[in-house]
């Protein structure tokens, strides 16, 4: 029997070690053949584009080399599969790729976009009594998929993101003038990664002295106020906002599309560069605005260990379940304790987490909705926690390079 | 006798393994007694403000998470001073901190501006007939100091850079459709830092493909085209830019200052932004802008141990020279060899290094004006090697925190 696996969605520090561990458990197993990779997500499953990947991850050295390597190793796409009824041929074209190549299992590595094709392919296939399993293993840096504790990715941008915002805070102290330092970090809708910034306090450290979030409410004035009040504490206040901070002021609700540069185009900055100005005109003090951008979801240079290892355990266990006559599942962790920290894994029907998304708790955000709660910390920390031995030469980390076709 | 250490201009990763140089010849060198830390470089001298740095700095353990902690630990400033004739007060205040706390050598960390507080205050102290020694420790992430093969800072910021593009580069090259992604990096005159990511090139990297320095001639038209050539032959494009490219069409001028926001006010925004709109419109493929922002300076989670090593040993070597009687100086590297690399520390007239910068050469620029030549790449390869063993707790990088009066 032949297998297949894909990512798919945003990149991720995690997403090849999940490869991985699909990839060993199936070396691992007698009755599989080969091992294919799907180019691009369930495109290269539709357009039968797919790779041997027993003869491109060749040895161990491989296998770590591609574990610390970020972003998608088999590439990616934002493809969601429509209803069998509206596009019955994308179906047979997927099914036609995998009779061709005798793929008795799919594995796809994605978010909740990806866990609705888990959804759609398992009923399709389910419908007409074909044996082929689907499996769905999950990953965003977002952390908002529901039953999963945590999403593989999370623990590395969160790691990213706070030895970040602790540089970030010694950078931002160096001056005698009062300061004001925003720092804006990814998460449209869920504010996990920027709750995250409170690990800092685990390390002594007061800053980020304001948190704001899109589950916060914020009022412009308020925040002006908030910032006001960190002023007279501290010399160099520092905000910690996610991107998709919800800007409940009439006025303000245009801040993404007010701006218009001399070419006469609408200009599209965000939320750190909108605080940035507020500021300026209200206070009027040093100001600057800085955005995490993509950094946030590849440095694995900083990588948390346990978010990989954690990754890789659980695309093993995602074939495992196939192999047992799981479909349309999706794998997750479920947390036994924070302290020592201990995780299971498990599996849910993919239907309860496509398309939906996990909030950050409300009774983790300050009344003054301008902070997160200790409550938090112990959920955070042992995400964050160990280092891989990243592989270096001339004094930078290797990669795994792709196979020319690819690149 | 005691001395004093000061700080000053922006921060760096190096900046605070520097003073651990001094300070650790000062413990060695018995006829010194008290080691002063002036708070916010020189101003600390002119208004009295002094740490007693062996109350602050007690352990081995404490030098060593100094070493690794970025940013400036006794904090920094902008200042220049008057020249003596227009304000005799500053250097009177500056003596009379001398003569208060019986100090006899005085050392500045910092840029060419600071290089001009050595000329200045080495030039009064010799014309009222003082012993009081000033040497100068070089410092600056933009490697723009004259006289010296490279300065203490700029090879962490370029680990930094070139490890955090080549990330990007992953990160980019996931989707099937073609794309622009244009990295933005500091250095206003000199482009040293963006020209140091032609490094990936030892570990087999193409990209980035096109790198625009403020050395080179820049036109708009000219972009374009270089970026629809690179588009022919790559899926994903990368562009290193320096934030000061020097922009010659006159339209393009007022990149910085034509945008405006929906408050009526101009927008500053930098090089990057402006050519990604220039991509967007002219070519109308997927762009996206990443500026590396303070994140540059500050990530020593990640900096080079040669660069840390070497700004220890440059700051030992300074207070010898002091004590060996030199004033009005800089300290340097003058490089030996490429490889295997080696260094030796010089002294200089501190006059010939303020207020002046040195250029990345033209004859390491290509003929089309948009790229470095591989001759660049023995210069930079060394000044990024090595790891510094990071002292981690709960996660994350451990700083070294400063005293209380100073946060």
């Amino acid at each position: 029997m032949n297998i297949a696996i894909a990512q798919s969605g945003g990149p991720t520090c995690a997403i090849n070690a999940s490869l991985v561990g699909v990839f060993k458990q199936g070396l691992l197993t007698e009755e599989i053949d080969a091992i294919f990779g799907s180019i691009n997500g369930i495109e290269g499953i539709i357009n039968d584009e797919l790779l041997n990947l027993k003869s491109i991850i060749r040895t161990n050295e491989d296998m770590e080399l591609l574990r610390q390597t970020p972003s998608t190793m088999l590439g990616s796409c934002r493809c969601k599969l429509p209803e069998y009824d509206q596009k019955p041929e994308i179906y047979e074209k997927i099914l036609n790729t995998f009779r061709i190549h005798r793929i008795s299992i799919f594995v796809y590595i994605g978010g909740n976009d990806s866990m609705d094709t888990v959804v759609k392919l398992s009923a399709y296939l389910k419908s007409i009594d074909s044996d082929i399993k689907v499996i769905g293993v999950p990953k965003t840096i977002d952390n908002d998929l529901p039953v999963t504790d945590h999403t593989p990715g999370f623990g590395s941008a969160a790691k990213y993101v706070s030895a970040t915002v602790q540089e970030i805070i010694r950078d931002s102290s160096v001056y005698s003038i009062p300061s004001v330092t925003i720092i804006e970090i990814m998460g449209r809708h869920a504010g996990w990664l920027t709750a995250s910034t409170c690990v800092l306090r685990a390390n002594g450290e007061e800053a980020p002295h304001l948190i704001y979030l899109p589950e916060s409410d914020f009022h412009p004035e308020q925040f002006i106020e908030d910032t006001r009040k960190e002023m007279a504490k501290h010399k160099a206040v520092i905000i910690a906002v996610s991107e998709g901070v919800s800007l409940l002021d009439e006025n303000s609700s245009d801040f993404q599309s007010g701006a218009v540069d001399n070419f006469g185009h609408k200009y599209l900055s965000g939320v750190g560069k909108y605080l940035e100005r507020l500021v300026a005109e209200n206070i009027g003090c040093k100001v600057r605005s800085i955005e995490l951008n993509v950094m946030q979801r590849c440095s694995s240079h900083i990588c948390s260990k346990t978010d990989i290892d954690e990754a890789e355990r659980i695309g093993r266990h995602a074939l495992s379940a196939a192999l047992n006559g799981e479909t349309g599942k999706m794998m997750y962790f479920r947390r036994v304790s924070d302290m020592p920290y201990a995780v299971t894994i498990e599996m849910t029907d993919a239907v309860n987490t496509a398309n939906l998304e996990k909030m950050f708790p409300k009774e983790w955000i300050s009344a003054e909705q301008n902070q997160v709660t200790d409550a938090a910390i112990p959920y955070f920390l042992p995400l964050i926690q160990g280092e891989v031995n990243i592989l270096m030469k001339n004094g930078l980390p290797v990669h795994f390079q792709r196979p020319l076709q690819m690149r």
